[in-house]
């Protein structure tokens, strides 16, 4: 039986990656499309990549029908999204894939993205979508929050690890190596061609990058104290990947024990052997993550890797796990395909 | 019901892509997969971005029990593929990618080869696999030949335009912009990633390219006499993709509609609205082709564009739409998973 | 002794490059740079690769005094330019880098552009800026009108064998690839980095590209008759240097040596022995043109390649070339740095 | 007066950026190069980018007369350098771009190199050459050691910090990303540009690099104690740069005022405003290094950056500039170049 979804903000390239990665789901069906400015078009213009699929127009939400339709996947632009949300039947099941439902306390969502939240009754319903750690959450959700693509690669890292306790949590420092698909299909100067290759530079340096919000909810509930990482982003010349090299006080081998037992039944999580080193290429286009712990030369100390691609496993392929659940399916279906290589 | 495979040669770029679209075919299954020099070795640890798959290990040839095995892919290099393919019992079905058996005149494999046939009955047995083209006798035959990745880019932009007699056959320029990774997995300083990357030239020019020697076969027995096409390939600082633009003296209305006819009823051929210009990036990792026409400002003349990927369309995902006609599956089974973009 | 020079536009990719090339030269000082939306700025936060040199601040136009300046590079956006052209002192000279000035005729300028143009005498004035053919006159010019990139390209190509008669002047294909940052620095979807990179494709075809009306204006000034080429340029994942691979009719033997003839004592034209191929790699960066011919397999029948660099000798290197011949000094002062390569 | 100079290794990378950068040095005159397996060639055949310059014909080393040479480059691989330059006359002086005699203890060469060191007098006879540290050395000496381009990269950050002693000591972390032409001109398959594009990945990590070698000798003999750091290498899919992201534990101001005042008269090392993130697009091409201060969202913690181009800053940028100081010149003569952007 085919369940009916809609993609609202279809003409991102997060929404585009849904539209990938379902068709070639065999349970879903796309009902409905929407575009604000691009209502009208057809989705081949937006994205020829998608031509050769059966598509329906993009529309504006309000054109929607949301009675037939039994998920939408909402991929609109920070800040817009509660407000559509709250507009949609209760009847719908919802994963958001922007940041308005991430972070469960209204006082750190006002910090960290400049603002009052203006659905708090919506951000308290909603389940943080990090889905090898929600699952059983998720599965009964009406509105899942899908994770920042940064943050999901850090907690891949580091969850079992603080949940085990294995190592220092006052010294971890994650730097994270991200392509430029994370930052949307938006107009400025830094994100042109021209601009961005043969370069690369941190951004947000500081520890100021919003997706320390949810490092901070989820590392310090896991805890039981506040946990504060410091934590640098850097954009590359490379549209898709994220590398996470997480500097952490520990053994070695518990901690890489720990990750392989928290890891052991995960479908897309693979731990490498120890010492091997996972590369964003591996992973590329796919809804896999690899992880491995690298020794430090001096006792105690270890490095932590993890890379996935920030559209499939960092939000997109997440959403779709994520709605698998939610629709009681199986979890891995439309995911399964092999990364992009070479 | 699941149709054994073995892929020979599976430590290539070729060999990878074959694996990887195979992962998610529902009726193959892969049984050996060879690799001479790679023998004993994972292929996880050859191509980490396979390392989720259950697949056996790398093995030589001689290894293989080719009794069980309904399939052969054979992507080995050029003029070692042919001895090979020589001791296979011939309860085998061969797809073969290499350029060995593409030309049918020996003489013509002599000139572009550099040395005789060492098989020229299989050769004679062979059937040229550009699906679209020869789809009848590569259902009946044993052994296909996959045609060259660019040769298959020119011949659909020109193969319904030759063969309906609606252009100059004395005035055909095929300028053609091809990705690195058709240059193999192999060590050679050009290419090199310090050597290729920000920079493009031409390769093979004067029309000496061996792929030349496909269309010389596949025009002039179109035409009915002597067709020879100038070609000139450059090589890009991109991985995958080839986007030819050829160059034709006919009328662009009447060309458009001969391709646009030629090419109604086909999963993966995609002519754009004419004057729409086709872009690799949105082929890319799928096994679609997208062509069209421009007219020139000059009346009289026009360009045809055809763009794919050549990893897939243009040798593995074309080896496995011929693998599965051959196996009397659905031509279109695990072709159909969309490109990946960005 | 020093020149003084202002820029205008210096905010823009063109401006950039004539303040890294000025950096070098030892009689040129630059005293006023113009950026209108940037007024108020200092260089180095608009370009911070330009950090180390002593820059003045960013103006407008109208803050400059221009009794004191010997020549303005005028790097603003077509069809702004020919205006403020109009209110510069007549004791000024003037290297102008936009479309403005390119076209002799008002008719071909406003067929290309669109638009009438607004300083017909000024346009009458100006001598069109490719150095090597214009040498004479741009010494005593008061205004020279830089020319296209893509034109410049498919010139030095070309010039000498329709000057010499050596090739059939109806059958000239220019077939193009250029990076991107001939583009500019303007916020185009499609000049981001998520889109461009991984792939290529053809724009402005069907002759339909403005840099025709060069062409057309300048081979059929050569041939004393109607020239029509066919133009295609194509763009690339990468942000500097073009490559015009042109088919012609003609005995490839006199071609190369009325090539290597015409640019036997250029210091900037570098011919390649017969059957080499340039590489816009090796020309990055520099002022540099590498230029080769090539026979086809058929006889009367040869390519002909040249590769330069779009924002160096396509542009602001070839602003400075004729800077320094308007200036009485050697034409070859702060040109003369290698190509950067690897 | 023009110095005679030699560059031994002229065929790698290293080699084609000395002969770059002395191209417009007004004091020195390239009087011979040699390339062992290329011996014979012409230097515009191995890199036509320098096609422009006259140059000597490729010889091996045995075929240079010493005699009229005022100084050596020598860009030989790690291991043979040593032999080679134990071999020179002693009245030459010699900038050695190998790690031959970068460490002082025959020790440490052991432990990091695999092997004893052949000639330890030689070794105890050479300064290491991070010019802005060692200008007075350099400028006496007849054999100088050029660093490492990562180790380069860490000190330009972390040097005056040390020796200012306002950093702890055992919480260094150096996360350092860097392209691939330091790798050099070999053929390995993970230089393939279709191995590299598109995905990175971290190499030598848990603190196995070469460059620590460097790290602890100089930082140790800085602090009058052993200092371990941990450093992290990333290989991305770029040509030039390293960036290095260096956590400490320290009062932001005063670091920031340490490396303030260490490079206030530098004419190289620029420190951007503190909160600044230096780009190495910023740098590339140059001699320039970019150094920045971001403080941490915790007290006590900051984070500095570094960027520089490995190959003119990180090697021969840097060999050239001590061997203005050796022979008496100006040190920034040939290397004031501004960067190439974009």
């Amino acid at each position: 039986m085919s369940h009916k979804i809609a993609i609202l903000g279809a003409s991102g390239y997060t929404g585009a990656e849904l539209v990938r990665l379902i068709a070639t789901h065999p349970d879903l069906q796309i009902a409905a499309l929407s575009a604000d400015r691009k209502a009208g078009e057809e989705m081949a213009s937006v994205f020829p990549h998608l031509r050769h699929l059966d598509l329906p127009r993009l529309v504006t939400i309000d054109e929607i029908d949301f009675s037939g339709i039994d998920l939408v996947f909402c991929a609109l632009p920070h800040a817009t999204s509660q407000a559509v949300i709250a507009t949609l039947p209760r009847t719908v099941k919802i994963v958001d894939l922007s940041a308005d439902f991430r972070l469960r306390d209204p006082e750190a969502y006002k910090k960290w993205y400049g603002k009052a939240h203006e659905q708090p009754e919506l951000q308290a319903e909603a389940v943080y979508g990090l889905t090898e750690f929600y699952r059983g959450e998720i599965r009964k959700a009406r509105l899942v929050a899908g994770t920042g693509c940064n943050a999901a690669t850090g907690q891949f890292a580091l969850r079992p690890l603080i949940a085990a306790g294995v190592i220092d949590l006052d010294e971890i420092v994650i730097d994270l190596k991200a392509g430029v698909s994370g930052a949307g299909r938006s107009l400025k100067e830094n994100l042109l061609h021209a601009e961005l290759a043969e370069g690369w530079h941190a951004y947000a340096a500081g520890s100021t990058h919003r997706h320390l919000g949810e490092f901070d909810q989820e590392f310090s509930a896991l805890a039981g104290r506040p946990v504060e990482v410091q934590f640098t982003p850097h954009l590359l010349p490379a549209n898709r990947g994220i590398l996470a090299t997480v500097y952490v006080h520990g053994e070695p081998e518990e901690i890489d024990a720990t990750l392989r037992k928290a890891y052991e039944n995960e479908p897309f999580c693979v731990v490498l052997p120890m010492g091997d080193l996972p590369s964003t290429r591996h992973v590329r286009g796919s809804n896999f993550v690899h992880l491995s712990v690298v020794p430090d030369r001096r006792a105690g100390r270890c490095t932590v890797f993890a890379a996935l691609d920030n559209l499939t496993k960092g939000s997109s392929g997440q959403a779709l796990q994520n709605a698998n659940l939610m629709l009681g399916l199986d979890e891995t279906m439309g995911l399964m395909a092999a990364p992009l290589f070479p």
